[in-house]
């Protein structure tokens, strides 16, 4: 039997495999994720390694649906086992995939197996897998503490009461920080049904009346607070577009009020609202000196018979074609003219969008701020070896390299933890190959302080961790 | 005298080698080109190798014309051979161009010379060729039976009889297929002039009256099926964008007239037009099995004073700067709404869209269907070799490079199959760096069945031959 | 002590190294660039490294500010002691960024270190390059001639006397020609305050009337010549868009007089008057000689903070995310079609155009003149390693690198010749990696001849000097 990841697994030097080891043991911080809070506060555990890799991995889904298997195997009705054999052979010929490499680590760190996954071995992994699945070990805080996790950052609702975070802090035998991120789709989705009863809740949550645009702020001013409170450190939003247009007071209040209604809004009137509201929430972030992320350039739901049958989120996003630099450019300029620019990652899921995010990146400081507004790691479609490669040559062509805060696995998979190391490795490897084709300097005290900061110390530092 | 084209040429370890020993004889499925049938029918031959190089090879022109040769050497009155000087000064000193490898590789596999062409070598290249050239042996189908390829498919009108298809299939001495694909750009122009006779002649091929749309698109019907009884298997379309807009059945019928009569149509009536039309098409497509095959990002005719001159498609296109990614996801989230998305194939003439089209492409799928739509091989521009690697690279970062149905000439020559060995040095050695680098299994026999469907397999079976 | 900048920097072959060796002391014709040509005139001298090196850099400044330094060690009142200190703290950990390689390159071939820079060598470096700064050998004709410069293209407004254009002629014993670049921003932009100020300047300086665009374009005829008289050979036009817009003589002259009676323009009607002045200006090029080299996609002074504190051209500029190919292409076709387009050269911010402008410079063309429309070199944010090698790369995969006019430093600084040594090694390293794959002639002499021509003859030639 072949091995498959070995120690120098993408580490192409002895500088990238010195450089590595350097690193290898840093603790995580996973500053962007989807993990639910409730899976970690009740410990989550699995039955089979199908449940835990196909359970919800739409990245997963979209490669077997290209490989043409019937949806039974994929989403549907099949059972766990042919589910899986169904995976193997998906899998066994996805060459330069990030899943093939990503599921190998995972194999390897999780399982304790480091051979091929295939059509052949597919039954022989199923069984060392599910015999590890169901010891006492595997649960989702022990798989955290096992990847060395020194922090999480999930993705939450402005008027979630946090129960899950409060309750994991409260663990004090789990080692991991687990912090919420402040994530407000629906303040922001005024057009969209349902509107009027979620600031009705919020109403209710924050005892304050939100009949106004200047209450409704008000009142998530009490929320901000209350995430703060928690140990937040960090908003996330994702958009098409991030929305910037000219609004007065006045236009968003009568906005405001008739989107309470349910009165349909014009394309024009959600930019202004959205611009107003991003304004102000911004201006709180900044205050709290979290970072506020945005992600944009996606288009969600691309197939809508799929939409209809499967559902949302269920492998049918897609890159935006053209993604407006402009706005985005100006948005951020408006908030920095008011003193209200946090610090700020940007990501986009257009590669194409790499160099001008760089420099539009690089136009923004803080005295004492390293990297004050950031593009984030290469996102989702990008997150393979070459668009990190590229992510890290952009950064390094335009700008420093060695301010940037590092990856994250905007997951939903307790196992995902394999990527900071997929990261690391191929950092590693592209800061040694620079030295050794002599265009830098080859000190392993710089080098190796360099990779820690992008590793670890950045991100630390960056969100106030 | 220094070789150039050698076994090794573009395989750089000794699995490269290998896997493209294992496919180099496989028959070649040139699935969209532009050769005349009537030049197999009559079993074309050529006096020089000015005549078959440079008598309609614009991709030669253009270089020629960069080269400040003047037109009368490039399309004009000199002598070939004078012609042939010119082209070779051109050619000496093309560092990295395409047409250096495809040049080279043409004269060692049809003429056998393997050295360099240069100033210096021309007059004894010129030789060797015509010599070979005025053998009985070297005729377009002695040319397209040595390439060992199984099936060619042209580029034909819809009203096109298929005489010479008709009589290249009753030739019983010649091994290819030679099938047509049914290419409607005139259906497709209503606002063209002569579109109202050709719609009179579709008419009367049909023996269908075409006074409304609706009769219009039962003609077309008759037409597919005659296409499709003599062995059609795919449609082909060239646009700068693809259309697509909202409309109803009234507008369409209405525009329809309009265009009939020779009426001036605005922008969003020939968008709607050609919107409604295209979904016709499709789901006549997707009936009978057939690949539907979508060009885009092109802008054709840049130089007017060079058109007028000219003539079109002289070398004066180019790529469109910005591509509307989303009408096209529309398009065929519209069709695969209406259970009528034929297997499809997308082309844009702009790299930059090559991780959006990688993605799309991933969000349809049809059980028992590898790779339902997909992102074809690099087109014009970008065929050559890094706009291979880079497409190879999207293909497998964003989905199963294993389900690609591979490569086509899209060429007007009968020598330009070298193109295929060009793409199976560059597939097999981009598979065999990979394995190379640790990053894939290694294993012999699942490597050449990867390599052998992406050469021949998967085309064959996607479009049923 | 670790040497950085060795023989061999950048030179992964010996075949890159005899390249090299065969380029490196060929003259350089530095075609454009923003020297003040009063600063060579009267000789300049510096004092210390700072000024010289942070002076003006907003490079530099970028770099440092993402580092966190406070402005006053940027721009402001700190010592240049300090200031430089705080470079040496910056620049050490950028790895991969040019300012990188550029420093270093600096230091060596000016200051004799070939050392690193960073925190701890900062102190030595300071002092060994104070010393050669104060030496009556330091100055800005020195550095220029030391530099192996034949040719400087400095960048001048039409109404510039060009007086120190005729003191530096007038030097006999300084060997470099420093000729202007015509720069007539303010004659485009007609919307901005001052307008008619200029306009009266104009009519002044040329002793014409200019109530009426006819005039206008009289006059502007007027300096053309004299710039041609004084050794001008090219124009430079900054855009963030190439303007075209259809115009009638009647619309032009009504714009014209609302301009200069300070009345605002609507963004059609600037459009119109651009593209009309455009017009006018390249048949005026077209007819002395003259290249028009076009920068666009540029967006300046993004952060309107820095803008009010610091000033312009600080450092806050940027990409802009989408560039109009298609109104470029319609310009270029329409001087064209006048018979009144000159050579030109085309430069985007945006590198997702390098495709495209490959492909459209290939679209025009003119017998004897090689290249007659060129893809300019990387530039800007692009002029780094990868930045050149991508676009050495798209000139030879969609066209002639060898017509290629090569580099340019775009800089204010006189140390920065060093560009030209960093782009002939990256070349250099490019042909020979072409060669050491089997991918081109190994002809030593052909090769040679290919490295000149780029680094050196091409733009002798192109530039008609």
């Amino acid at each position: 039997m072949e091995n498959f990841i070995k120690d120098d697994f993408l580490l192409h030097s002895d500088l990238a495999k010195k450089l590595y080891d350097s690193v290898k043991n840093l603790p995580i911080v996973d500053y962007h994720c989807h993990l639910q809070p409730k899976e970690i506060a009740q410990d989550q555990k699995w039955q089979n390694i199908t449940q835990i890799w196909l359970g919800g991995d739409h990245y997963k889904w979209r490669l077997m649906r290209q490989y043409g298997i019937d949806e039974s195997l994929i989403t549907g009705n099949a059972g766990d086992y042919e589910k899986f054999l169904a995976w193997a052979q998906t899998i066994e010929s996805a060459v330069g995939n990030p899943l093939y490499h990503w599921s190998h680590l995972e194999l390897k760190n999780y399982f304790g197996y480091d051979g091929f996954l295939n059509s052949k071995t597919a039954p022989k992994v199923w069984e060392i897998c599910n015999k590890k699945i169901q010891s006492p070990d595997f649960s989702a805080k022990k798989l955290i503490e096992k990847s060395n996790v020194a922090c999480i950052g999930t993705t939450d609702d402005p008027i979630d009461d946090l129960a899950f975070h409060k309750a994991i802090a409260a663990d004090k035998n789990f080692s991991a920080k687990v912090i919420p991120t402040f994530r407000p789709d629906k303040l922001l989705l005024a057009q969209n049904a349902g509107f009027a009863e979620y600031v009705e809740k919020l109403a209710q949550i924050t005892g304050k009346t939100c009949n106004t645009f200047e209450e409704f702020c008000a009142a998530i001013k009490v929320r901000v607070e209350y995430f703060a409170q928690n140990g937040c450190k960090s908003s996330d939003h994702s958009f098409d577009e991030v929305p910037f247009a000219e609004f007065t007071a006045d236009e968003i209040n009568s906005i405001y009020r008739k989107a309470l209604k349910g009165e349909a809004l014009s394309q024009s009137e959600i930019e202004k609202y959205q611009t107003a509201l991003m304004v102000f929430l911004a201006g709180e972030y900044c205050a709290h000196g979290w970072v506020m992320q945005l992600h944009f350039g996606v288009v969600r739901n691309t197939n809508t018979v799929a939409k209809n049958t499967l559902g949302a989120d269920t492998g049918f996003d897609r890159i935006k074609g053209t993604v407006d630099i402009e706005n985005l450019s100006r948005f951020l300029d408006c908030l920095n003219s008011s003193d209200a620019l946090p610090k700020t990652i940007l990501y986009s899921l257009n590669p194409n969008d790499n160099a001008a995010l760089d420099v539009l990146a690089g136009c923004f400081f803080q005295t004492g701020v390293k990297g004050k507004v950031q593009h984030g790691a290469a996102w989702w479609f990008n997150d393979h070896q070459k668009g990190m490669e590229n992510h890290l040559e952009g950064l390094s062509y335009s700008g420093l390299l060695s301010v940037f805060v590092g990856m994250l696995t905007d997951s939903r998979s307790f196992l995902s933890y394999a990527r900071h190391e997929y990261f690391r490795r191929i950092l590693c490897n592209f800061i040694a190959e620079k030295c050794a084709k002599g265009e830098f300097c080859s000190d392993l005290d710089l080098l190796t302080g360099i990779a820690e900061n992008i590793c670890y110390l950045n991100a630390k530092n960056y969100f106030s961790l």
